[in-house]
């Protein structure tokens, strides 16, 4: 225990974040007090913000805190796209987003089908999908699961949905990692890169 | 960038915790939005309470939060101990009151002499353990700074100064750590723990 009854909470209170246990806790806690207590104000007001003031695109399921559609959303430039990529995590947006080869509107399912989990077609936001399918407002889906079992069980089952709506499907291809090395790649991939091998 | 401005500023802020990068702090503010919002805005109000109220404790410059002096200079018992122990940080302190060997007072410099970074005497509070010295108050001052060559330069600059005063002083052993292996320990902390051997 911490000399002060405060701080004691305060490490505590750290060790909520992945990745930080009892002793990163203590050592960034006397930091903070040693070194940046300007800093420590600001991001406690920022954890303050952000926890009160971001919620979910009605549309996308994306983070944002900027009224009620996001600017992605919001953007007509994407919505002429007629693409909607779908993906697990928030995240996975940011990295798309990075890539500068995507210009269409997203969908976030914050997870992926895990029925021992509780986590069924409702809590990933079916139901939104399903509304934009049979709107007439898209030309393609692309399904950007992650390439395990549950990410490919989660894209076989909007594959289905979209399919009946008449929409195109595609899926982000598996293969090889670019600059990688094929001594270490494990054998799934390399098997789903030869089995996806295009004319050269 | 991600999606929302608050959450951009809110990962940059998170960066100021040692050994969380941006690629920890991306996972770290998705994870507290995703799963973690109650906990969240605790951590944000004991982060704001500890940086703005816990204060250093006059006598012994401890961190605390409970009015002028802090529980271990308030102590009664420890008073009566009549011994001092210097340390260069609070981690020091919870760490020798977990051995549960030492019941009496402790000064923390929050520090060590390093002129190239501009900490001299005045910094580490030297006139503070100076006036304690004059009181008449201490029979014994321990010098617990870290075993290095900033830590032993320290120390004797206090040595010298408790020897001024009459104050007997002593140094914490170096030596082999307990359930070490003598294969894998330095030269100099073997070469410590010969000079420093006791009768047997």
């Amino acid at each position: 225990m911490a000399s002060s009854q405060l701080l004691t909470r305060l490490i505590r209170a750290l060790e909520v974040q992945p990745g930080v246990g009892p002793r990163s806790a203590t050592r960034i806690a006397y930091y903070l007090l040693d070194h940046r207590r300007k800093e420590a104000l600001n991001l406690a007001s920022c954890l303050k913000e952000a926890m009160e003031q971001i919620r979910e695109c009605p549309l996308c399921r994306d983070y944002s805190d900027q009224g009620a559609v996001c600017p992605i959303c919001a953007n007509v430039k994407r919505q002429d796209s007629r693409q909607l990529c779908i993906v697990e995590s928030p995240v996975q947006v940011q990295t798309i987003e990075s890539t500068g080869d995507y210009r269409g509107l997203y969908f976030i399912l914050h997870g992926h089908l895990s029925p021992i989990d509780g986590i069924g077609p409702e809590e990933l936001g079916f139901d939104l999908i399903e509304k934009r399918l049979k709107s007439g407002e898209l030309e393609e889906v692309i399904l950007a699961t992650n390439p395990t079992v549950e990410g490919e069980a989660t894209a076989s089952y909007i594959a289905a949905m979209a399919r009946k709506a008449g929409v195109r499907v595609t899926r982000i291809a598996s293969g090889v990692p670019v600059g990688g090395d094929l001594d270490t790649i494990d054998a799934h991939t390399l098997s789903a890169s030869l089995i996806n091998r295009k004319p050269y």
